[in-house]
């Protein structure tokens, strides 16, 4: 029914179907599949997680793509290009979650590919690339704290030292895998010439677009994160009998360096710096923390802002455990440089918003996203989606309206449908 | 061999013997049954802990004495009194263990009882009273948050409603227990009128003894803890993407608290306050943390001053909340008076170390013991042996000497034999 329509007519055409309230209905489907009752909690490789998988690929081959689980995780549905092409792009983000974490961040982006994927398999219009509707595996580095396992493979930036990697349970992530080699996980990789470009759309995870009242937004790069975790060593003691000018508290040195971050990473307006694990192992009631554990996660739109903060913040944490006597391990595991999205899939989303009645806003991403893996491969670009309750996100109050879906939906199609 | 010996001339016959070489070999013993392979755990009921009620029971009945497990762990030994004897006099300390604790926190008490005991049996000296060498089953309060569960149940202070408690993996003490009702504990409870007096040897678990390099001390008063558990509810969020200035960082409250009970409790001499236990549960470090739990456990040498701390801190605590807009749950699990020990004990212990030719010092205990569950019931009396290494105690470097260990002994011995 499609054949001979203008790209502008074509697009007209497809505004009176509502892709918003399917969206947020199959992510709400997916919230089942959870490794806690009262939550939602989905990570590598779980019974949840395959669950998962498994039912996005089902979703997948009802909307008429090809599909496969490929053997990191990713579930792949290939809508076919004209015959003509040879390339593909790929629209993609991810499934897992963090723990008890929301129903959108990163499966809005699957679930909206999957159904503008699905419309255009409908209504049989075929486009110039072939269109790669992938949902990554593993993104938020839960389970074996390495994040992006799904598009690391698929981008051929996975590191085959990682299979040696052990869960929180002594288990190598080659056992979980079942594979013989690394030779397995090199063969997913795309290679740079079969891409002709990398679209993700993503809830935005902050308060902007809904401060600014806007539905979506551009994205112009996405923060690199620099992360740490950090061991503080000082000595366990009686609660009762040491007097406190005397301890080498490991955990009031940690309250030290979480206010330090704090103060820090609130004195530049695009900054931010996070301490999510804190723990005293086997900490009692009546003893002093000979040992304190924590994380730390530094942010920034630029790298240089970024790194100024690390600079200040490594320098704080040594003069606060030399000041208590306590030693402290901070080892880097992390430092992802910004990545810039490319402009012309930016003025792609930009236009296609714009033909939408819209106002196209940019702006930068503070979270960390799949679309980094492909920086450099080929051109990524990204589209936010406005969250509600403040913007919460990484929480089970992450919300978005099934309008906004609808709207992003929209605006994801008219881009495929018009990108050169 | 003793019989018609005078108390001072049975004191001087028994100067050459070395009791300390074996108090410190039967503390390294026991320390081979233990929950964690690189250290000691020794919680209520684990099979280390069996294990351990086991070999005292053995020792105990090498030693002459009736010895026997009652309901609630606490192992037993009686040496028989003269014929006359009505009453007991109980020598006691505990055998658990805090997490990755030391070897002679609470077990040295108990073994230099035993080898006392032993002594006495061997050389057929029988007191005016019954010697009852107690090793109680649980004082840390590690795996059911209930302290003085053993000295408790024997000083007839245990609460029913603590059966119904349950441990982390939700096991009920009663279940545990095995009895078939509260009767069972009830009946370990001893009468006022059968008792004469409970002594308790300890290491003092702090750095007064060592500095003022004398091998034991007499303890004045035992200080009580104002315990608490405490929650802090903030909102969980995504770390790159929540500004500073908009987060209601569970654990940058928390680091908040302690620091202001850190500072508290720094300003005045005999006051201390500790958060042993500090976590987010299911923290991930690219999350800004919901929630966050601690403990805080106040203490000082008097009641006054240490409530006084409290409410400031609990003052604090709303400040805090207040300000970064999380709620606090604050709740008060204990609240255990100072309890003074007996001035005629004290004398007891004082005339036994003048005769050694040591300095009879007088401290206060920051630590609780069982000996505060007597309190009110008998006349109780506390020795506290210098520990090494600056007095560290809860912690595997926990020492005390050969030497010291012997004179402790000597001191017991000498007390009992004296004793009206």
């Amino acid at each position: 029914m499609s054949k001979g329509q203008s790209n502008a007519e074509f697009g007209r055409s497809a505004q009176h179907i509502n892709f918003g309230t399917r969206i947020v209905e199959m992510a709400r489907r997916l919230a089942r599949f959870s490794e806690s009752s009262d939550g939602l909690t989905c990570t590598f490789f779980s019974p949840a997680h395959k669950a998962t998988a498994s039912q996005l690929r089902e979703w997948m081959l009802s909307a008429a793509l090809q599909a496969e689980i490929d053997a990191m995780g990713n579930v792949i549905g290939r809508y076919h290009g004209s015959p003509a092409a040879t390339k593909s792009v790929i629209v993609a983000s991810h499934y897992d979650t963090v723990i008890n974490g929301g129903q959108f961040d990163g499966r809005f982006g699957i679930l909206t590919a999957l159904v503008v994927a699905e419309y255009l398999s409908d209504v049989g219009r075929r486009l110039p690339f072939h269109l790669d509707v992938v949902a990554f595996s593993e993104e938020e580095g839960v389970r074996f704290a390495l994040p992006y396992l799904g598009s690391g493979a698929i981008a051929g930036r996975f590191e085959e030292a990682a299979l040696e990697s052990r869960d929180g349970n002594g288990i190598r992530l080659a056992d979980i895998l079942g594979v013989s080699g690394p030779s397995t996980i090199r063969a997913l990789a795309r290679p740079a010439n079969a891409l002709a470009g990398y679209l993700e759309v993503h809830i935005e995870q902050g308060p902007v677009l809904l401060e600014k009242e806007l539905p979506v937004g551009v994205v112009t790069s996405i923060a690199g994160a620099c992360r740490f975790h950090i061991t503080i060593s000082g000595v366990a003691g009686h609660a009762g009998t040491v007097p406190m000018a005397r301890r080498h508290d490991a955990a009031a040195a940690a309250a030290e360096i979480i206010l330090a971050v704090e103060k820090r990473c609130g004195a530049a307006p695009t900054l931010v710096g996070t301490v999510g694990r804190l723990a005293v192992p086997a900490g009692a009631i009546n003893v002093i923390p000979g040992r304190c554990e924590l994380s730390l996660d530094v942010r920034a739109a630029d790298d240089a802002t970024r790194d100024a903060a690390v600079v200040d913040i490594l320098r704080s944490i040594d003069e606060i455990s030399a000041r208590r006597g306590v030693t402290t391990d901070v080892k880097e595991v992390a430092r992802q440089p910004a990545v810039p999205c490319a402009a012309r899939l930016q003025s792609a989303f930009a236009n296609a918003i714009a033909r939408m009645g819209s106002e196209p806003l940019y702006l930068s991403s503070g979270a960390g996203h799949d679309a980094a893996m492909f920086a450099g491969l080929t051109d990524i670009g990204m589209l936010f989606v406005r969250c509600g309750n403040g913007g919460i996100s990484h929480s089970p109050l992450e919300t978005v309206t099934e309008d906004d879906a609808d709207f992003a939906a929209h605006v994801l199609l008219d881009t495929l449908v018009n990108l050169d």
